[in-house]
């Protein structure tokens, strides 16, 4: 058992679904001990899952700067991290889930610019899509160069497309599930390598509740026909009372497929599979950033500095076991 | 399109079936390029599989110190990689598939000595298990801590255990398929987390041919009595004609699954999986392994040296693109 001065001191910014996770997974990893949950709410009103976790106010979290080994951002892709990012890089090693897929080589850059002159090492991007599933499409194409690639998500909350329904006129609340279609999933499977459209791919089924009087044909209609979310895909609408969301909506479970086939060999057909079945995806998302909050610890002691990716990330890093009882127990 | 003298030149010792599968591999990799074959047998009686391969005795390998940028050790695990390993790592970067587990604590002892020394990179028992398969159980253990792992081989043939039955008094030929019993992966894959004996977990198929007169039911009770490598399993043996093995079981498919099911959050269950199907696993390992060739080379341009695992290689060193582009396409 190690000494509590002996373990990694983290940090966690921001106290959402997220941090709470992180809380809780910090816990289950006997070397490491969680510092304290930076808020932006008045943190006498915060009250931790766990008795021992201590709540400051976001602000105080510099005066910690020799007392916390790696912070982990619970913020959010859109308006937090763009910001936080950069800010504490400079100051912390830090670990974030950034996921504007679009925009993270410029995010890169900028926490990279930032960990540089701090002298510190960020993990950016990182959970499990973007995150674990990035990192099993590296692999999975390094090692079958001559193939075909695809990534299923679900069954799963799409928190994004839960929202977009939301800000239509008249919904009082929605939640969108995002369906893998099995027939296509299998096609794969069996290394058919099937050109799918967006269509073919996956199925959108949404529980939305409205209004009273509000007229349920042109929502249904809003839904079906809005650009990118969901004009693409086959959707299914039901309305529901409030009190049947709450019931039987409140789960935030996810997960998905990275698979790939091809040919190596003469012509022999391989299929490649990693699967994700959550019951939580937040949790399960702070669980990855926990370990990567590990690894960024050692490569920072290691004298590496700069921002990184999962890809650049030697999985040895992520683990509590000694290179030698890794090679010893687990190869 | 890279010029020749700007790719990563690459030589294979031993051309069996590894040999030949990293052959065809590195025809698949634009930035790589097979300087030799080198053999023990009379090369002028090697026919390669692509007219372009150059086959030259290993005792000539020593000349090409300058002209080879990773060697590719396609030899076996019983006796030559104990031998070939420490003496080709002073020498050359290499990349080798040893997979005797009890040993390789001995074997990575051995070969970092000799890289050490040569100021070269070798990243030893690498291919799917041990090599993908292990990454995969420690990544998932990482992210997962509180929970249990399991791995399934098969369906596929074990080459360990058709040679077993082969030295049977009045076998002629065998043919073992080892096969995952679907039950259990069934309740793995439903996070269940049964506890699962040998037994339970794999089914031993075996096809045998015994010559004319043999007595096949002490053949067959020979083989389901067999310690370690049968006892301890449900084994089937059906006798055929070697016709019939030539015609029906003269290919290696073989796979698995890497299982990790585990809690994270308040209690919410998850299951990670990572599944391989191959055709021909020969052909699969070495590609692996020419991945891990391009690993191997960058490490050793960033000044690295000694003894490797997969556990200590960034992923984003075995692919082709650029980090910018991983970033960019992959992430």
């Amino acid at each position: 058992m190690l000494k509590v001065e002996d373990k990694i001191k983290v940090g966690v910014i921001g106290y959402g679904n997220i941090g709470r996770g992180v809380e809780l997974a910090l816990a289950q990893n006997p070397d490491m001990n969680l510092v304290g949950i930076f808020t932006r709410r008045d943190p006498a009103k915060v009250v931790p899952k766990l008795a021992n976790s201590k709540v400051f106010d976001v602000s105080e979290i510099e005066k910690f700067v020799d007392d916390i080994d790696v912070v982990i951002l619970g913020g959010g892709s859109a308006t937090d991290l763009p910001e936080q990012g950069p800010h504490f890089a400079r100051l912390f090693n830090t670990v974030d889930s950034y996921d504007t897929h679009a925009k993270i080589p410029e995010y890169f850059s900028a926490v990279d610019d930032a960990a540089k002159e701090g002298g510190k090492v960020s993990v950016i991007s990182t959970g499990w899509d973007p995150g674990l599933f990035s990192l099993l499409r590296v692999i999975e194409e390094a090692v079958l160069p001559q193939g075909e690639s695809c990534t299923f998500w679900g069954p799963g909350v799409s928190q994004g497309h839960s929202d977009a329904i939301r800000r239509i006129k008249g919904v009082k609340d929605a939640r969108q599930y995002t369906i893998p279609v099995e027939s296509a999933v299998d096609a794969v499977r069996r290394g058919e390598q099937p050109k799918l459209t967006t269509r073919e791919k996956h199925l959108r089924d949404c529980y939305v509740v409205v209004g009273e009087g509000e007229d349920q044909k042109r929502v249904e209609e809003e839904i079906k026909t809005m650009p990118n979310y969901f004009s693409d895909y086959d959707t299914t609408v039901t309305f529901i009372s409030q009190e049947e969301m709450d019931a039987d909506h409140a789960k935030m479970p996810h997960g998905g497929f990275v698979m790939r086939t091809g040919v190596a060999g003469e012509n022999h057909k391989h299929v490649i599979e990693f699967a994700l079945k959550l019951e939580d995806n937040p949790a399960f998302t702070a669980s990855v950033l926990v370990a990567y909050a590990r690894a960024t610890w050692r490569m920072f002691r290691e004298g590496q500095n700069g921002a990184k990716t999962v890809f650049d990330v030697a999985p040895a890093y992520m683990s509590v076991k000694s290179a030698e009882e890794l090679r010893k127990t687990m190869l």
